[in-house]
């Protein structure tokens, strides 16, 4: 952490600083400048990390020089992480795909959308059986229900299943039908799912929060694997900005950010991430173009009756076209799906 | 809704938009303008939300004309509702002061905030004894102790407790020990809690979500109405922007949006809405003349070695000038306080 | 500036970093952390500004410890500038008001506004002749015509004329007819006319641009200020968020952001910052609360017959209840009005 | 446009609504609804854009239809603009390649970056000889000292000259030496430089403003083409959002959304999109993929000496590669580089 002084801050001031920060176990070196002093403080990370000096007289501002997140930094781990499912690897060359409806709704639809998805290439089966959803009056969700359809479904089909957990409770229970367990964008800073899961050793697909920085995202995927769990793939979903044509601004270059400060491998979800059905196709091309270790994408048989986001949902048909255009992607960069 | 079909929409299509809404039991009036065909659609709002019409071949785009939320919203009751805690009334007149330090660390430290706060007119003590924090190597609160902490201290003092769950499962414990609940800014829609929560008659401290809308707000605070529990006050702590002199920007316009748009409570919280200790006392004042229904502000004895968030807390002295002027404020405006 | 450098870098990496900062004059301390070493450049920040460091080999990032702008800052001048408008003073205490109409329409429309903001107090006829808007098909001004018509009503009533200029070459012209230059959101990084009114003693109103952040807004003024031209006012208009409820976010703690920053005095415009007039009332008030020299409010006599933003002008019955409010507030702030 | 009554509105209200309605020389059709009533206005675009109906009682809220802009707009005409620029086409299957310093320094400089790019395949230089910078302290360009240098290069490498313009006073000399005019994104919205490009025929490259909207930006283009000039290019450069760690955020999904509205093409510029040299080459893909007409890079032989960007700016042996795997996206895409 830097410390910068005020112009006017007093030789007394400065000496309460350095006594904070020797107090607190940590030196420091002083760097007096032109206009201002600089105290630089060295030590421990989490040490520094409870140091409160904007509250001290003749502090200007501090600056934060190194994150917080260790164990899924690039710096603690420079090979890429490869995350297996059931034999399925996820990064390192390996793409995943994974797809199916927004909600499971029945099993006919699941079980259509299932055929059409594993015929294109996807290795997942993905549905939501409990859906967070803005208002109260919106489909919630099949719950129990909907998780032993997904698992039906899969197996006949032979798919891994991903799905979305949104209640600590629930973990067993979804531990029991599903391969993978997604954490939404919701819930990315929910602390107290992060640290349940991060207890388990089941694939954890961490979606990206609405307006969750990068690091923010990084030290939430670091609540997981602080507890054990290092089975982690990220999931670019999109941010919110004042654009008001696309349902969410879905930010590419968090991809390459990812690939740049961590080992974990991430995905995108053009979908959601767009919320308009006709971006999915490119959005997709250009999300393995950037390097994304795979793709989330709705598809459903007959958007037009789905309970929930039917709007950014592919048909089958649209889909096979897409997994073309991104074999082809995906061939140039020399990675497998 | 409104469907806006494109200039070269068919008549097929058209059709089969027309179909699809009499179909979910619903009305449409058409409306020819100069280059689109128009279809409004009438009938019951929580059917209309089900419908997924930009999937239908034709359709350019749909707008909402309507909100979801119902129970919380000014169309629904005209006056402003006012929430009774054990006596104090927040709403419709009489404002709400809560302070305390951002974590409860030691009954030391709490019985001398809660003492300086009190004397300063304060109604609630307000202290996290469960912290979200963005790192899992920051403090993370001190629990169940802490809310005995709390509890004893404002007994003590002479006030009322809030302060913030995370965890569904601490429900019935933080009952037991706090007069009001605080949802925080990450859980705005961890809809699980808003849906317990909306279970209990106690009263409720809503906060905004960190990149939450207006609308997206009030639908979370429907959440808890639908569940029964009307006993909900919003709170106003800054929202996510490009800026980064301040933590976050603090949005006093959206006490004036509230205002207009629900009969529920709302107070503003200027230590986290600007992460600055400066910048409290001239935005508390600002947030009494928008026409907040209170304040939440963080006080602490000796910032300089709080466990978190120092930076933004005031010292007593400090806290007591804030006071001064927002009663004068409050005088100006009608208030009680 | 702080040079991180990566933890892999090298020595001669390290080097060269040196040896490009005693190249450039300037001088560093190093300071050897746990996990990196950290460069601080010390010397005249003209030269820091020119160094591109990012682009050395194993350097991490860079941090930027003071602001470019000086003239306008604190640091400069510790006492509030007072701006003198033929007599009328703004800051240090002072408080301005400046209303009218959106866009000056008719000399009728003009005289009625002006007649009637005058009685309530204001010291300023606002009124534009260029207008700058979204589509080319919109109504885009009277031009000279619209000066003439503001020169003589603002004479008539007795009130000083503020109106925007967008064109360099009109500049001349304008201050024929202006006794404030506004420059308004979408221009405020339009260095070049920037440059040219600084080289003016005209006073400048320097409205936020739509996406600034406060340090861009000081390096704006600093542009005026560098060329001689010292008579500067700053206005906050609202900034651009995800928001939609209203057409901006008006951003109060800017106006303590300044004040902690810069000694120029800033003035607030709520019918901007909302873009809608039930908004005004309490934003106004908010405004003066939170400590700004003034408000910029639009006010037309017909809003339902404006040809721009009628939507968030005022009536003037409703003004007048405006201004007998902030005239309370004012005075509890110990300011004149 | 749609406007949404109160549910409270009178009959009178209504009533005055369609008055106002009928008198500007529109039609309208009513819509009862279960709680509201809603007013659709039909006739001329401009006459509609010039109600203003919020300022009516018991108007609820209005709602947009149709965007302003026309003669850009997709509806106006269905197949891609090609921009040809002697010879160089853009768009419609023809990628453009803009490449070189992000300012003009010296003829060496120049030259060397010149012949780089050149001999990698880009078919444009660019170079700023008039920079608009956020401190008037920062090097400000060579002006046409720095556009001779342009033209004399450019014409002994045979590349295009693409530069942007700050001064409507400039053109006439900017347009001896460009074949390509450049209105960066400070300026997008400075009017009177978007007019008076629009009454020459010169090729204009139109970045998207810093926090523009894509229905603001495609206005910004009607601006241009409503003087008679067609020959226009837009270029998303990056948004501001929250995200701190690029400089910009780059949303390619524009490239998708401009497609789908507009007839015009559209490139890419990574460098200032993101601001680090490290997510050009995946970006550049990105782009591509997702549908771009043409990249803008930033490319300066010795990065860590340029007066600016250097910090974005890729060294020739870099752009090589980002070139190689560009060709092999764009064969992919079935598109001519």
């Amino acid at each position: 952490m830097i410390i910068v002084m005020k112009p006017e801050a007093t030789t007394a001031e400065l000496e309460a600083v350095k006594n904070k920060i020797t107090d607190a176990g940590l030196n420091f070196h002083l760097s007096q400048g032109s206009s201002r002093t600089i105290v630089g403080v060295i030590g421990d990370k989490k040490k520094i990390a409870t140091l409160q000096m904007n509250s001290f007289g003749g502090v200007e501002k501090t600056v934060s020089i190194t994150e917080k997140y260790k164990l899924v930094s690039r710096d603690f781990k420079k090979e890429d992480s490869i995350i297996d499912v059931n034999g399925v690897k996820i990064g390192g060359g390996h793409l995943a795909i994974m797809s199916g409806p927004c909600a499971v709704e029945s099993k006919e639809q699941l079980l259509e959308a299932a055929k059409a998805v594993k015929a294109c290439g996807a290795q997942f089966l993905r549905g939501g059986a409990f859906k967070p959803r803005t208002s109260p009056y919106d489909f919630q969700g099949l719950a129990e229900e909907g998780l032993k359809m997904l698992r039906e479904v899969a197996d006949e089909v032979g798919l891994n299943v991903v799905t979305e957990i949104v209640n600590i409770n629930d973990l067993d229970m979804i531990c029991k039908y599903a391969d993978m367990l997604q954490i939404g964008a919701r819930n990315m800073q929910n602390f107290q799912l992060l640290k349940e899961v991060g207890h388990t050793n089941k694939p954890v697909l961490l979606k990206r929060g609405l307006s969750a920085t990068i690091s923010e995202w990084l030290n939430a995927a670091e609540y997981i694997a602080s507890g054990g769990n290092y089975n982690i793939v990220l999931c670019e979903r999109g941010i919110r900005t004042y654009e008001t044509f696309t349902r969410n601004t879905l930010d590419l270059s968090a991809v390459a950010a990812v690939k740049e400060l961590s080992h974990l491998p991430i995905i995108v979800d053009p979908s959601h991430g767009t919320g308009r059905w006709q971006m999915v196709r490119p959005m997709a091309r250009a999300a393995i173009a950037a390097g994304a270790d795979g793709l989330m994408i709705e598809v459903h048989p007959h958007p037009e009756v789905a309970l929930s986001d039917g709007d950014q949902s592919l048909k089958p048909d649209n889909f096979a076209v897409v997994m073309q255009e991104v074999r082809q992607i995906a061939q140039m960069m020399g990675k497998t799906l």
